[in-house]
């Protein structure tokens, strides 16, 4: 097969009503980037039958891949195993294969299969059944008019996990080999795309053209991608590699997979190989790293206990944080912050802390402690630090990422780091 | 005219590979919404001339109305005007309007008029400029194949002004009235997408077709939405508005705006309607439940403090939990969920208090007790309920879905509801 023309069909009224914004289409792209493909159109249309058998028609006669995605939902307006059996004048028949991952699946969550759910599995005969490993519907494949048509699920997470398990390798096993990008990705904590990009102009200026160099900004963590996609690339990829990890310095977290480790799982890995124990006193972010620390598997190995004390009443009560320091020096401040590391410690017998008191906003702040202004205490209990931060982000990205530097602080700790973080580099006070 | 055929034509090699996602195309069919009329199709495509040029014939043949987006900037990847001269085969000539339109915008920024702006008055012979007052490049409309064809520029602000100052009152001047459409969203929590179809086609058989019904499954929240586009759909809606709402019962939430609210904000703003305070002792949720009271602005009115007692230990440091209850029933129970409550209430002085405790897995099941399993206290001081549930959802799936459990269950008490949640009728345990 030379280079296949790819092109991608979305269906969805929500998607035409601009009630939602299609972010499947780019996670499509960026998945068949990796095999060195590229979608060369892409049609959305409403949720109505007869507009979708015309489209399939004159998509499949273009391309030699078609990816169809949504759809295969179980209410009424999910019409995409119907509008293929109709375009590849097949009939609709009960998939034997679908109908067990349906049962299996209802059986697990101890719910019924009903009629709405079986329509799931009434698929155009002859199609190939692709796993669904995250959800009801699997997905199919059918070969019309010499084109290869993947249906497959609208909901982000299923859709995610079907390309990478299933179609990205049975489309990758018809492509000459060399064809096949070579990718890496680094997890990258406190450092913003365009920071990060003014490091690289300056430092290494003379960064090549054929190591591709992609950022992909997530909150809290930036993905930093190097592709290569010719012999010469590849061969001084690692000598480049070296050079980035260097201006990356601590602010990199791991080379990784497909999948990101959070932050939370890094510590968690760490505290668990050293035996030793850890615990949150929260005020802005309100329980937000405890719920990051406890969404990861495994964590009560390492964490005992939490405390939300949001209110300065709640501060002094459950965590002994005196009220003359509140007083004096008010709750976002040195003092108080430190009192509340102190007091978590104590109470829950742990080894390390992280303890945040800020302003989140939007009220609350003054002129001299404007909202987004945070203090953070952490360490081990024989070695607290502080820091005061200004972090002028809405309340909702502030707690986020407020939540995941207290992360950060502490798996600098854990790696003895001496590098001083880009985020306390650029802070008003300390 | 009729109800017009609008369609979308978006161009650029970014919205191909996935490095940006398409926002425009929402905007245009939101603003398309209020004049009644939807985009029935939606191509993208990259920049590619001759690409270009037969797709835009394509779509003219195809549509009565066509919108082009993107490709209007001044660098060589911006083709717009050159397609449109080629496909509807005129000369691309200097437009004195537009000339106007880029001298005056230079001279106002103090800027002088280069070689690349000057290319943004190129335009199609006999084309009708369409001002743009937010940006250098003007828009241009054409009539090709009996189809109106606006060019549109790609910076979402430009378009926005663009659409509201230009293109939708040219349209709206062509449109019969009464098209304008009618659109209501509804709230809903506890019932999946396909029980709520299955309640709807059981309770309600003869819903109307021409009050159209959709979903959107959003963790945690589904949202309902009733669509008419006629006059009589129009007239029975209000009649089919309160059947629904008889079927959605108490896992009605809200109708809504565009802006969903989450259960979080529905409570707070209930208990502040009545001065009084809510506390959260969680075990398998982590710190989710605090951390969803206080992402919302606000939220220190009614919340002062949350445990994170994940460990057993904890459980009997910090809420008093009886070491005896611990190990007789275990810590996933009505008895230890409940002294949880207990113990929250009593540490905190709240008067509302939601306590969880559950297996979220994927380890630390038992035939007795599997993965999924959870039990949940809640209610005011004075009156404390339980329940046990069998979530057998993934981990992450798990945690939100009981920490929003949690929160329904509040918004139950607060609003005296005597019904049976879905989630509780279908539960395993009680």
């Amino acid at each position: 097969m030379l280079k296949p023309n790819v092109q991608l069909l979305l269906t969805g009224n929500e998607l035409m009503t601009g009630d939602i914004v299609d972010s499947n289409s780019a996670m499509i792209a960026q998945q068949f980037k990796e095999l060195g493909l590229d979608i060369s159109r892409k049609v959305t249309i409403a949720d109505n039958l007869s507009a979708l058998v015309n489209e399939i028609n004159l998509l499949a006669k273009q391309a030699d891949i078609l990816i169809i995605n949504g759809g295969l939902g179980p209410t009424i307006d999910d019409l995409t195993a119907h509008a293929l059996a109709k375009a590849t004048q097949v009939e609709l028949i009960e998939h034997s294969e679908a109908l067990a991952h349906l049962t299996t699946w209802c059986k697990k969550r101890g719910a019924k299969l009903n009629a709405p759910n079986l329509k799931q599995a009434i698929l155009p005969q002859g199609c190939t059944i692709i796993a669904n490993s995250q959800g009801s519907a699997v997905g199919f494949k059918v070969t019309h008019l010499a084109c290869d048509i993947y249906c497959t699920p609208g909901v982000p997470r299923e859709l995610k996990t079907m390309l990478a398990e299933q179609i990205v390798p049975d489309i990758a096993k018809k492509l000459p080999k060399k064809l096949i990008t070579d990718v890496t990705r680094l997890q990258v904590f406190g450092l913003g795309e365009s920071t990060l990009q003014k490091m690289i102009n300056e430092q290494l200026p003379d960064w090549p053209e054929n190591i591709e160099l992609g950022f992909r900004a997530g909150m809290p963590l930036l993905e930093v991608k190097l592709t290569t996609t010719c012999q010469e690339g590849h061969n001084s990829k690692p000598q480049w590699y070296t050079k980035l990890v260097n201006v990356l310095g601590d602010h990199l977290i791991a080379e990784i997979d497909h999948q990101p480790l959070s932050l939370a799982k890094h510590i968690l890995v760490k505290l668990a190989d050293n035996n030793v124990k850890i615990t949150t006193a929260e005020s802005c972010t309100g329980g937000m790293i405890a719920s990051l620390l406890t969404k990861e598997a495994g964590a009560s190995a390492c964490f005992e206990a939490g405390f939300v004390t949001y209110s300065n009443n709640m501060k002094t009560t459950l965590l002994d944080v005196s009220k003359e320091s509140l007083e004096q020096h008010g709750a976002v401040s040195k003092e108080v912050v430190l009192a509340m590391a102190q007091g978590a410690l104590e109470k829950s017998s742990a080894d390390f802390v992280i303890a945040v008191s800020g302003i989140a906003g939007p009220d609350g702040g003054s002129t001299e402690k404007p909202v987004g202004t945070v203090w953070l205490a952490w360490g081990h209990k024989n070695n607290l630090k502080m820091v005061g931060l200004l972090i002028p982000l809405p309340r909702s990205h502030f707690q986020k990422y407020v939540a995941n530097i207290g992360l950060d602080l502490i798996r600098r700790e854990l790696m003895s780091s001496t590098q001083t973080a880009h985020y306390i580099i650029e802070c008003k006070f300390s």
